[in-house]
């Protein structure tokens, strides 16, 4: 009869085994078997970056260093629950860059994704792959993987925005390639913001233009469009009851998400709106464009308000609330879900009540 | 060796072959083999409806037939290339349908998919699949394959619309449902233009919905972000040499046509522009929003001025110009690209020189 | 209150308004509007064509005409539904194509995609794209959309089968196209059945090609690999209540059907088997590869024996009864569903008890 | 003028800034900001595991645990660029797993994707969801993302195969679930090997099924047919300048990737056949399952012989060496290139002359 079996070894013989296979690059899989009914729990910590905190850091930075010094004045938020200079979750980094008037960031281009969320700027530009694209608050540009991108800020205010990237699944992976441009800045058409012209309107493609690439063609999705659209859709409908009133970003050519391995959200929770719990195994990193609320995550309360940025590890129970009597709050936010759902990793349910 | 075999017989004895074949419900392929190297030939006949023709038959309409004897009161424009009761093209239909105030056209549904561009109306409504969506003049609302619609004028003026159909496709596979709503009105809900609302902006979606029918969620796509639209990209974009500025109407969930079976299109002609001459194997209904012109089709030229309706037969060769000197021409046009691209039987090149 | 209105006019003036309409390329509608809550009833009708007929009349063309007189010398199966010289059902012909010792069929492409579905043979082969295929009973041979295809038969033996296409549906939309090749026949290359060789193994695909044509890179699909398989299913599973063991001929590079028109099928009906009543959008025709028994359509019974070939029209009940004690029934059929599929305009439904 | 800025700090001052940046879990990105003209370089090396290592510790290790003690038998052949208990590579996993006669190992399922690649057998059998799957030398068998499996040993030889698995890939996620099934072992069905049954034969597919799962239903690909099939191609294809005759095992349903992290080749090389050199950002692991010859990896020489295993990293220059004059050499290998096309990351270039 067919049985597991059972085998009597001294825990010497045992150990001078695995001595062995360790010379030869061999280890045994029962030593380290782990729980067989096993769950995820990340390593990531839930964590608020309170603005009070990064605007007078991100300041302070652009008297220490200058865009010839530093090519990005990034300050990089860490995941305390990580090795110190690692990303914010598992996949995701989440920075701050500044921009100070007159100065330029050069133009170079990279297989890891990013997208910038402006916080602060009254002007100033980021120019991807010729495009010429203007900065206001609220706006989210895209510079996919491998897009040619510069910054620079013809304004006389800081420009501040937050960064999102995919470093550390593609560092993870070992595959990062970087490239500069030839020049410190990439040569601009006389059009300026010619993907919104042409992919910004709704259920509207231009038809002699044909769209091969994974990630979008339209790469400046201006908060003037995206706040008018949260505040109309939330008069007529419920939304998610997780999330509130959530869209997502697309790519006008598919109806996919952005990026092939980020998915971009934009959300408003109704005044007092206390959301249900759920979970996913995807990570995110919350930007609160406006309004004051916290988030359970775990049992962990996150206190935010304007302009903070937060975390919440992938697996993790969380829920949201709008402190707001009468003011709708507003959350940008990325994660990985796009990733995660084309390699079949993506799950997600209710917590338990 | 190998050869084409070559045979004497009488053409008696073949006719005797033939007559008997019949006989079996079978008949001889060289009998009737045509050209063996054949272009096609529609014959579908170029043709202009002019709205000083179409307007004063659809008033007259009104006064001849109630919307309880015509279920829908409509006139079709019928090819006169084509046996009289068949459609504008070998594929489409393009109709005349006018409601009078105070009056309602039952809700029904069908397998063919149907679409209104709106040419006068001050109020008035088409309710799709429970969504009560408003008209206005040059908007575009859909009533996809087997969506329950009914039309209401709530107004004091006509409302006259074009109705864009695939019956000659799908009346010619001899697979047509239709089923009438048990009521003569769908129920509505409190929203008006709810699909507006949630997919209506550009490069964003609900995230909580999934989109699984092969249509088009957006049903309405207003004239009054379309013209903006054309206008904006003109200022920046050449657009296509055929065709110049135009877009087509889109399925926010895919990025691809809006109805599986109909694509349709928004098109700016430049003041004085000429464009070059194509075909393809897709035949198009036009509609003139605003200006005038002629296009040439195989050599033929149909003049065109404001809410005029014409066609372009399958694989003709056709160029169009705008006649005004200071102000574009907007057309609107369907067509069956998109089926036939499933088919894999499009095709298009320019026009010999 | 809104509601359908009536209208009170004398007939008279109707039809003088219908003839006026007439005169200006318009119909109303409303005159020829049909049941209202319709179901689609086909012109064509269920029909045998018994190889005991068909047999001797392809062996009398081969004395009336040569392959220089017949480009194809082809007898064309017509559905006695339909207008005499039309196809077998309103998308698919079924032809029957005979080719003598020592003859050749010129060398041609057209944008009607067919099959070959070989009855007689004792040797010959189809050139498809360069790529010999030899031909034996019950092989599938695709030669589709703008394949160049040439035939011969170096053997000492007649070499007849079924042809496939989808002739009507091209046809109908009046965008045929054909071409001879420049030479009687196609080179070819110094190893025959390449397709086969490199693509029909179940799972496998070579590595350092890539498909981008819409239709099978594998061609031939010989007999004996797909009758074992369906023996081989038969023994492990029940199959579909409607089709008993039906498999599905599928282009390995996506899974889908071999042509994005017409999709192929190769079905077991066990000994006795009478199968359950279903219909269907598609139409379908048969071939009995090897059997006997009958197919109850909409209450007719057509009985078939080997090598006979029969269609169900769209949206007719069909059921199937194997009349053998002791063998399966073997059946190849094809049938327009793949593009119905495309255009969302198939249906199906089991007939009521 | 815009232009990249300088700024003058001192060290100390900029250190002071960094400390107090770390209390605040931040970090300064230019601090850290390597090679702005990056190119990947994978710590993972070029390594071959022998078979003669191999096999006496897996017999030793069935001395040492039952099946009971460990839950799976399993030796891990860990890189040695790597922490000592890491996969293979950054996100595979390679294995050797040993099966006694009489034992059994328990069923689970996790949403780690697994194959196994059979070394030895002369019987045994892997349940996959119910199917029971028996194993011969050369067979592939998948155990894809959350199907239950369970391994058995009714032979009176030891089972030994390759496990490949994405382990490092959804551990470095942080999102691994696993789960025991309820008993022991799966129930299993009357019949054997459906999956081979229904979908193993090329170009064909049972109709009355449909597949929405992401990863192949044919879960069992014998190297009776695998091996035919590499030196049938071979003997009329050139095959691929950098490795060969090389197949890629295809899901059937879509004709891709077998599961969507994993992709699984095998591969003849010609007698004395050297390969021209390229690299690509896939990783791949190799099973030697006949033959003897050498890898070039970025300059380092790994021979091989029969049933041994090796890596060539990500990004790494490679070329392969069949030794033999008279014999193919065939490898079998597996790489997560399918989960990097999907994310836009892979990339692929021949090495320059």
């Amino acid at each position: 009869m067919l049985q597991r079996s059972s085998i009597t070894a001294s825990e010497e013989e045992r150990q001078a085994f695995y001595e062995e296979l360790k010379q030869q690059s061999m280890w045994p899989l029962w030593a380290d078997q782990g729980n067989p009914n096993g769950e995820p729990k990340s390593g990531v910590l839930p964590f608020v970056w309170h603005w009070r905190d990064i605007r007078p850091q991100a300041m302070r930075a652009t008297k220490l260093v200058g865009t010839k010094e530093a090519l990005r004045r990034v300050l990089c938020l860490a995941n305390p629950g990580l090795d110190g200079r690692s990303g914010s979750t598992r996949t995701l980094s989440a920075n701050i860059q500044i921009v100070m008037p007159g100065e330029i960031a050069r133009a170079h281009h990279h297989n890891i994704a990013a997208l910038r969320f402006i916080i602060e700027a009254s002007g100033g530009y980021t120019v991807v792959d010729g495009d010429i694209i203007p900065m206001a608050p609220g706006d989210l540009i895209l510079t996919p993987n491998w897009a040619y991108h510069d910054h620079a800020n013809d304004s006389d205010a800081p420009a501040i925005w937050l960064d999102g990237l995919d470093v550390p699944l593609v560092r993870g992976l070992e595959i990062a390639f970087q490239e500069e441009f030839p020049e410190e800045t990439q040569p601009i058409g006389e059009v300026a913001d010619l993907s919104l012209a042409k992919y910004g309107t709704g259920g509207l493609r231009p038809a002699w233009e044909t769209q091969t690439r994974p990630h979008s063609p339209l790469t400046h999705f201006p908060w003037s469009e995206v706040k008018p659209a949260l505040d109309r859709i939330a008069a007529v409908a419920s939304g998610s009851a997780y999330d509130g009133i959530i869209l997502e970003y697309t790519n006008p050519a598919t109806g996919g998400p952005v990026m092939p391995t980020i998915g971009c959200y934009a959300q408003l929770l109704r005044p007092r709106q206390h959301t249900e719990s759920h979970r996913h195994t995807s990570s995110t990193v919350y930007h609160v464009v406006e309004g004051e609320g916290y988030t359970l995550v775990d049992g962990q309360r996150l206190d935010w308000e304007s302009k903070d940025v937060f975390v919440v590890p992938a697996w993790a129970h969380h829920e949201h609330v709008n402190l707001s009597q009468g003011q709708p709050a507003y959350l940008f936010s990325f994660s990985e879900a796009p990733a995660l759902r084309a390699l079949d990793l993506y799950r997600e349910e209710p917590s338990a009540p």
